[in-house]
């Protein structure tokens, strides 16, 4: 249901061109209205692709009427030609639409450096126009798709309203955000204020956390749409629930297929002085390559979770430092805990719980170990 | 010749049993003066292994006699047993020397998390000092390595003195320091105000811009003894040149054996505002795992080091950057530049050169590239 879960949308999933294969690699979604209200959050990177400037500008001259996506080239690093494409696909999408370009948002990702093959994008616009529908949004969800092995979609349905989205991310997954393009729509009727607020808080605690190979993309975009269709003005609170609701699960299947991985890890940090050091910690975690070879090898090894969280500027003891994987506190007191041998790493699923005791914080980051499929795929993207 | 090069010193490297397999594992270094001068340079990891507070301490009180280091077991997160064993040790080197042991430094060098096995390694110091001989220099080289494929050393000839070293390391290898443990002697008549400034700023500029792989360890050591048994008081720009040239040179070896690599990596950062900026935007790309994958993968992917050039605080213009791939300008101002085809990256040296365009300072950082071989060393590394 994705995108086209919520009343008020339409969306559509074609394939253009972009990718060589045949494989869909445009989606179009277009808010009817009656409202367009929508937030955004982007990379914190401060090289940024094309479509994410003109979509940066989209949102903050008020509301967006569609979001045209492609996967098959990120037009990244493509100079001022590379803002011309994004403009002209705007105005593409606008055309065909009867909506002005400047309502029109645009997302991108693939590789980065490669200008756009405008004369086959700019057809697959008018014919992803045509093809719009209701049910649409699973295509558009298969078309954004780069190295992800599956489409990832989540609705929520709220009293009266319903919220549902379709994200793609496999690799250079890392904050803020990891790459992923995902668009959100609901047809609650929200103003674009509370969107925003909801829309920030939410990512902060779902996709800034995650952090699955420690690359920040260029193209990242989160996009979310109200169209007010079903007429509900839904609580404040509880919208804001199903949102973080949505984003967690969506960034809980990004990271469920990340590129090459085999191990979903999930680092909880406890006891620490505020959420700052909280998060400090666990991003050192996720980014320690020996330990995330060590997961992959199901492992044990708590020296290297040690070692990763002494690089950190944190407020903590080492001496006083505890360490469990999987339920096992195989560190105490900075040094050897409970037998090693007890703790079961054989499911995909691996918690990696650092105990600070210097407070009442906490935090979780969700990473991936690190494989040689990761080093395969990743050797070999470009050529 | 590596520690035993210069006059007035002694080595030995010996089997103790430490680590299974009968490979060397144990290695002396004595002083025999007349001065016994020293400094050293420690990892700046907070979570510190029992080896690396014990010498710090040696080194606060004054002159260094001798050093124990063993290969086969980080002594780290050990507690108060692991640094009773360190001090153990060096009673044990200082009895069999006739020495303080106040005056014996030790650093220890493998798995993290794991009480050194003392039956027998206290032997093995005996025996050690019993082996001491002039010419001991590459046995004790060969005693510190652990995934090691080689062991590595340096001299440097200076008039009428001699700088030599050796040193270990070939994972956790990053700043500050990489993990290593180096030893380096000469007899130079230097004290030890005048090495320690020396010693810093040779490390400065040498091990602690390596960037294997990002991890930090919790025992790297750097040691310079000087015996003043040439009678030489050297030139203080000459000796600090001679310093940096012998830490280079080691530094070099170590990328060059890092675990699992098949590429080193030498980033050049140039024209950045200052040198705090042009070590933030080296390190940013050495640690980038996508573009250590494509580099392994002989793939330029350009785009992959301006994002994480992007995700650096350093000054610069995001269309101002160029990126060079082994002297090819593959981007220029912030996008496509140079034909791609162009770049030969079939051997094992690859120069990323990052222009900012921002000032006049530079900086390099070396690193490897990411491996299947890499994963599969460090996913078994424990078991």
């Amino acid at each position: 249901m994705s995108v086209t879960a919520a009343q008020g949308f339409t969306a559509a999933g074609v394939a253009a061109g972009i990718k060589t294969g045949g494989d869909l690699d445009l989606a179009l979604v277009v808010n009817l209205g009656p409202r367009h209200a929508a937030a955004g959050v982007f990379t914190a990177n401060r090289v940024k692709a094309a479509p994410v400037t003109w979509s940066q500008q989209v949102l903050a001259q008020g509301g967006v009427r569609a979001v045209v996506l492609n996967s098959g080239g990120a037009n990244a690093c493509t100079g001022p030609r590379g803002l011309q494409d994004t403009a002209a696909t705007a105005a593409a999408a606008g055309a065909a639409l009867g909506v002005p370009a400047h309502q029109v948002a645009v997302a991108s990702t693939g590789l980065i450096g490669v200008p756009l093959p405008m004369d086959r994008l700019l057809p697959g616009v008018a014919r992803a126009a045509r093809e719009l529908s209701g049910d649409g949004g699973e295509r558009a969800a298969v078309a954004i798709k780069t190295t992800d092995t599956v489409h990832k979609t989540s609705v929520h349905q709220g009293p009266g309203w319903t919220l549902g989205g379709m994200a793609k991310g496999a690799g250079m997954l890392a904050p803020s955000l990891a790459t992923m393009l995902v668009v959100l729509t609901t047809d609650a009727d929200v103003d674009a204020a509370h969107l925003d607020r909801a829309l920030r808080e939410a990512t902060r605690l779902t996709f800034d956390r995650v952090d699955s190979d420690g690359c920040m993309s260029t193209n990242d975009t989160v996009l979310l749409l109200a169209s007010g269709a079903s007429g509900i003005e839904p609580d404040a609170g509880e919208f804001a629930a199903a949102l973080r609701a949505v984003c967690d699960d969506l960034a809980a299947q990004l990271v469920a297929d990340a590129e090459g991985s085999s191990k979903d890890i999930r680092i909880e940090v406890v006891n620490a002085a505020d959420e700052d050091d909280a998060v400090e910690v666990g991003r050192a975690i996720a980014r320690n390559n020996l330990l995330k070879c060590a997961i992959h090898g199901e492992d044990p090894n708590w020296g290297r979770v040690l070692s990763a969280i002494g690089t950190t500027r944190a407020a903590f003891d080492p001496d006083r430092l505890d360490v469990a994987i999987n339920g096992v506190w195989v560190c105490r007191d900075g040094s050897i805990g409970e037998d090693r041998d007890k703790v079961d790493m054989r499911g995909r699923q691996v918690v990696v719980t650092a105990d600070l005791a210097a407070g009442t914080a906490s935090a979780v980051i969700r990473a991936n170990d690190l494989t040689a499929e990761y080093v395969h795929e990743n050797s070999e993207y470009a050529s």
